[in-house]
C-alpha cells in the first residue's frame, strides 16, 4: 500500500465528508434503514428519509447525493423513487443504486430495468449476483445474499462491463470487493465474513458511498472509499468484539458485532484508513 | 431433563437450521423487523422481506418458511400477507402466525380471522391474551402486552384447544411457555422478566419459529425449539449484560440487554441448548 | 438545583410512569420507531404503533397519549395521525406532535399547517427550526437538523410565543432545552452534543415527552421531565461508553453510545434525576 494514489485520496474522501456534512436523502428498506440513517452520521454526513412521492423530488434536488435501495419496494416507493432519481438527475445530485434482490422476483427486475431507463446512475453497488442480473449475465439469486453459483464468475470483468455499459461506476462486493468506472479497476480487501451474518451490511455499504459521493467530485474514489470503511470497519469492530475473550468463542456475537461496527466508522478518520485499508488499482 | 428425548430433538433441529440455512421470508411490523432479520440471521437461517403483493407470493412459495406478523398491519399489508400465506399453503412452504395484539383493534380482530379462514396455519405463536382471543376465550388485551386478566387461565388447555381447532401447533408464551399440537403438550422454562422490557421479542421468537420450521419437518419439536432458544438467549444474555457489576445495578440496561440476545442467539449451539434448555413433555 | 420544586416535581414524575405504566401511541417514522418503542419500555411505559386508519382512532381513544411523528411522513399516515389526533382530542386522551423536517419541504408543511388546525396539541416538541417554523419564524431548516441560521433566536421568546399562539405546552431542544406553556418557561441545561450524531434522539424526546403526559396531568411538568430524561441519558451514556478508556478515543463510538442511552433510560430513577438533572424555571 506503500506509495499508493488511490489510498492517498479515499482517505482525503474521508476528510472532505466530515467537512462538508453532505445531506443525503435515501429512499431505502425499512428492515435496515435505521442502520443506514446512523452510518451516514457516523461517517459525518446528514441523512434525511422522504419517501412520499409528494416531496422525494423537492428534497432529492436539494441533497448532496440521493441514494435508492430496492430491499423493501412496493408500488408506492417505487414511484417515488424514480421521480426522486429524475429530479436528482436535473439537479446533478449524484445517484446510487443498491439493486437489493434483483433477480429474486419478477417486481425487482422489472423496477430495477425501468430504473435504468429512467434514471441515470452515478454508482450501482451490489454484490456479484445482484449486479450480474443487472447486467444480464445468468444469476441464481437466493434472497438477498449473493448466489454461490455466481462464485466464480469474474467480478472484475463484469465490474467493468456493466460500468461501460451503464456509463456509471459499479461496485461489486464479496470476499474481495471490485470497484469500476470502465476504464479503471480497483479492488479492495478489508472485511470479515461476520459481515454477511448482519443485515444491512449491503445498505449501509451503499449510504456510505452516497455520504461520500455527497462531498467528493469523482464517483470512482467516492465508491472506493464507501467500501473499504465498511470492510475496515468490519475488521475493527471484529476485533473489538473478540476483545480479551479469543478463546472463549469461536465468533463474536453478531449484536455487538453490529454495534461495532457503527462505532467503528464514527471513530474512522484518513490516518486509520491510510495505515489499514487494503485497497489498490488493477488492470482491468 | 436426563432423558430427554423433545430436548435432543430440539437440538438437533438448531443444529439442523445452521446445516441447511433455509430462506425465511418476513412479512412483518417496521418496529421490529431489524432485530427480526438479525436473529433468523443468528440463528443460521437467512431472512428476506418482501410485503408488496406482486412479489410477496412469489417469495413466499420459494421460502423454507414464512412469517406472518401483524403488529403494525395496513390495508396494503394484510393483502400481501393472505396472498403470501395461500401461495405458501400451495408449495407446502410452512406458515407462522404471530397475531400480534390480536383483542386490541376490530381490525385486528377481522384480519386474524380472515386469516384462519383463508391461510392453512403450521404454528400459531402468540402471548396467552393474543391465543385466547384466536380461540374466542374472553380476553383484556392491553396493547400488544399480555393482559393481566388472562393470567389465570390455563396455558396448557388453551393451547391443545386452539391446536386441535385449527389444526395447527400452537405455542404461546408467558412466564412458563406451553407447545401443543393438539396430541402432545410440551413446557419450556427458559427466559427472564426482562425480556418483556425490550420491543420484539415476540416478535423474534415467532422469526425463530419459522426459522426451525424452515429446516425441521416436525412444527412441534421446531416450536419448542424457537421458543426455548429466546428464552434461553435472553437468560443468558441476562448474565452477560450483568457482568461484573451486579451490585451497582437492581437490573441490567435494556439497551445492552437486547443486544445480548442477539448475541446469544448467534452463539448458540446444540450443547448448549442440551446443557441449559428446561423444555420437557407434561400430559395435556 | 437546591430547593427547586420543578425538579422534585420531574423526578415524581418519573415514578408516577413507572407507576402506571401508560400504553403510548405513537404514529411515527420507520427510522427510529424500534427506538422509540424501546425507550418507552425504558422509562416504565408500554408503546403501540398502530397507523392504519382503520384502527388509529380506536387505538388512539384508549391509549394514554398519542404521539405524532412526520419524520417519514406519506399520503396514508397523514390521514391516520389527523384521524387519531382527533380521537384523543374527543377522549381527552394528550397529544404529542414532533414536527420532524417542518420547513424542508411543502409536503410538511401543509401537514403541520393541516394538523395545527384539524388536532388541539398538548405539546409541541421539536427543535428550534422547525418550532420556528411553525411560529412563522423565518427559518432555514437543513434535512431534520436545526439549521445554523436559528442559531442567534431566543429560544425562550420562541417557545412562550408559540405556547400562547397554539395554547400548548412548546418543548424546544437545542443545545440548552427551553420549554413553555404560555406562562412559566423552564430551562434544561443537560445533555451533549454527542446526542446529534445518533439517529432518533429527538424521537425518542418526544416518545419520553408523551410517557410522562400518559402519566401525568401537568404537560409542563411532564415535557420538563421527557426532556431532561433524554439529556441525562445522553450524559450517563457518553460517560458509560467512555469507560477506562478516556485516552485511546476523542470521542466514544455511536453505536455504543446509542445502546448506552437505552441502558441509561432503563436504569433512571427520581433519586438520579434529582441528583444530576439542571432543570429550572427561569423568567419568560
Amino acid at each position: 500500500m506503500e506509495n499508493n494514489g488511490l489510498l492517498k485520496d479515499a482517505a482525503q474522501a474521508l476528510e472532505n465528508v466530515r467537512a462538508q456534512c453532505p445531506l443525503i436523502h435515501n429512499i431505502t428498506n425499512y428492515v435496515t434503514v435505521n442502520d443506514v440513517a446512523n452510518i451516514v452520521l457516523a461517517v459525518g454526513a446528514s441523512p434525511i428519509m422522504a419517501d412520499d412521492i409528494a416531496e422525494a423530488g423537492d428534497i432529492a434536488a436539494i441533497a448532496g447525493a440521493l441514494v435508492l435501495n430496492i430491499g423493501t419496494l412496493n408500488a408506492r416507493t417505487v414511484e417515488s423513487m424514480i421521480e426522486a432519481g429524475k429530479r436528482a438527475n436535473r439537479a446533478g445530485v449524484p445517484v446510487v443504486l443498491d439493486p437489493v434482490g434483483a433477480g429474486a422476483s419478477a417486481l425487482r427486475n422489472e423496477t430495477t430495468a425501468r430504473m435504468l431507463r429512467e434514471v441515470k446512475l452515478t454508482v450501482l453497488r451490489g454484490n456479484l449476483s445482484e449486479v450480474s442480473f443487472v447486467a444480464g449475465v445468468q444469476s441464481n439469486t437466493k434472497g438477498v445474499d449473493a448466489g454461490e453459483a455466481d462464485a466464480g464468475n469474474d467480478a472484475v470483468a463484469i465490474a467493468k462491463q456493466v460500468a461501460q455499459q451503464l456509463g456509471c461506476v459499479v461496485g461489486i462486493t464479496g470476499q474481495v470487493d471490485v470497484v469500476s468506472d470502465g476504464a479503471r479497476v480497483a479492488k479492495i480487501e478489508n472485511g470479515v465474513k461476520l459481515l454477511s451474518k448482519v443485515t444491512g451490511t449491503g445498505c449501509m455499504t451503499s449510504a456510505l458511498v452516497g455520504s461520500y459521493c455527497g462531498a467528493n467530485k469523482d464517483a470512482f474514489t467516492a465508491t472506493v472509499a464507501g467500501i473499504a470503511t465498511m470492510g475496515l470497519a468490519g475488521e475493527i469492530a471484529y476485533e473489538a468484539a473478540l476483545g480479551g475473550d479469543e478463546k472463549a468463542h469461536i465468533v463474536p456475537g453478531t449484536g455487538q458485532f453490529h454495534i461495532g461496527i457503527i462505532d467503528a466508522v464514527s471513530r474512522m478518520d484518513g490516518e486509520t484508513m491510510k495505515a489499514r485499508a487494503k485497497l489498490y488499482e488493477v488492470e482491468g
